[in-house]
């Protein structure tokens, strides 16, 4: 056996794989599409079936996704698969409109110094736009989906004031954006901050349904899953490999890796349908196109019952 | 604002570092006596008081604990400090006794196998020794603890066979051994895991203390450790800076470390009493004397609240 029988049926887990976009824009090599498409196929056939592709930013902005629509249009056909991307403005949302995404998502700090840094705008400004966004994708079947930077702490401000997150849900909810991640860019999320931010979410927006993605900069990430699961969120997005970085950490790790968070998943008795031994290889193609080595423990040490020759290793006392 | 406050004060939480043996047994590099005593101070004054020091093992077979004597003797008279080390034999135990630990730790495997490797006997004379040691000591003053290693999986036998743990326990209750370490050797604990093994002793030892000792070799450390929280365990066992290794897992890291639960448990909070800055700083110069990075993702990236200036750092966008 690997695990105790849970106690009652567990909810089903939503899970979007970010790799191939937030991952990949942080890391310091460029995949070619080839390459990116590789990876895609690979995730695919462990048993993923939501990405975030890309981002349909400038190219010069973010070069390591200057294929946006072709990657879009190549990666269109996969077998129950569904795919979002990234737009910063109505410019980029009628892009992705005419390559065809099954949804896009919209960005924007909860805090006014990282919006200002990362979109050169306003809070209020991004919302706007966000406004019309979501007119112009009116009637198209394309779903809209929010995104919140530095949910669970700035590095420029540190602790959001009390209140602010869930006012910006109920705003995005007015828009009509119920998918909501709540994204802990620097790795800043732990526990407590996690029930606090979920719990202003259910309080000021009930209607939202937030989706958890959380970056192992401090080694949290697991124990901030831990903690979503049991306030029920069911929404988790993550990256094979742990690809990606943090900027403000160079020596750390990026994002929670998504071979851990199904590793964790299936011991709690979630069905993932995923299979972690795939996952695991595409984690180490990944960091070997990258010319790295895997961001994951799990990648590095293998899975659990991997079992050993009594003759054949050192033995570890203690 | 760090944290939400906990709904009810939490119960206090034991914790035991054990970096300077489990951790350095398994580094590549050799310490002096000198920096191991340097590395206790520091942890010291960052807060912590109980220490697994060594092991009163053959130099032969650990030559990075050949020092224990002598490192127990500087050690003692630090300030409400208090010292365990690991005893193989009776033997170690006189050399202990003779020394003046506080507590010795009596080791074996939940896994004939693993026993086998590790100390070259079986499970029965294993505890047949115990008894002898326990008899040495009796009246001394000096605790005993036990210590399952593979408690939660072994390398060669996979995952051990129901009621295994729980009957152990019982019999090293019968000698009188009720601090008992659960080891998770080389990294298969989950939290699924942790449930059952907690469940197995607290029906067949009841009297049991248990201690949980995680490896953080698949990611999943700090997970346990909230699962443990949860199931009411309130002793851990942590090595500063992740400090060893996995012989089976050569890419993977060690022990969980000691500023990662530190960081978990305050923003639980738990109120431990240790300075996680102190705490990192130790983690960097442990890291400096074995010339190597530092094996945890806090002490890479720093704490949560180290804020950054708008205009001095690439930004991170999503």
């Amino acid at each position: 056996m690997t695990s105790s029988p849970p106690q009652r049926a567990p909810a089903r887990i939503e899970l979007t794989e970010v790799g191939l976009r937030d991952g990949l824009q942080n890391e310091a090599r460029v995949l070619s599409t080839e390459h990116k498409l590789e990876l895609l196929h690979g995730l695919h056939r462990a048993g993923l079936r939501r990405f975030e592709l890309t981002s349909f930013v400038s190219p010069r902005a973010v070069p390591a996704l200057a294929d946006a629509a072709e990657l879009v249009a190549a990666a269109k056909g996969l077998a129950d698969a569904r795919f979002s991307a990234l737009v910063p403005n109505l410019r980029g949302a009628e892009r992705a409109l005419e390559v065809g995404i099954d949804r896009v998502v919209l960005f924007v700090s909860a805090s006014e110094t990282h919006n200002a840094r990362n979109v050169n705008r306003s809070i209020d400004a991004s919302l706007a736009g966000f406004a019309d966004i979501v007119e112009r994708l009116s009637g198209s079947g394309i779903e809209v989906q929010g995104a919140i930077a530095t949910a669970f702490g700035c590095p420029f401000e540190g602790d959001l004031p009390a209140g602010r997150i869930g006012e910006l849900a109920r705003r995005l909810g007015e828009l009509g954006i119920d998918d909501l991640t709540l994204g802990d860019t620097t790795g800043m999320a732990t526990p407590a901050v996690v029930s606090r931010v979920v719990g202003e979410i259910a309080e000021q927006a009930p209607a939202a349904r937030p989706i958890l993605h959380f970056h192992n900069t401090r080694g949290l990430a697991l124990a901030n899953v831990m903690q979503g699961l049991s306030l029920g969120v069911t929404r988790y997005e993550s990256a094979v490999g742990g690809l990606g970085g943090c900027p403000f950490a160079p020596g750390a790790s990026g994002n929670l890796a998504t071979e851990e968070l199904i590793y964790l998943l299936e011991e709690l008795g979630y069905d993932t349908g995923v299979s972690l031994e795939s996952l695991i290889e595409v984690a180490g193609l990944a960091a070997r196109r990258l010319e790295r080595a895997p961001g994951s423990q799990l990648a590095r040490a293998g899975t659990r019952l991997r079992l050993h020759r009594p003759d054949a290793v050192p033995t570890a006392k203690g």
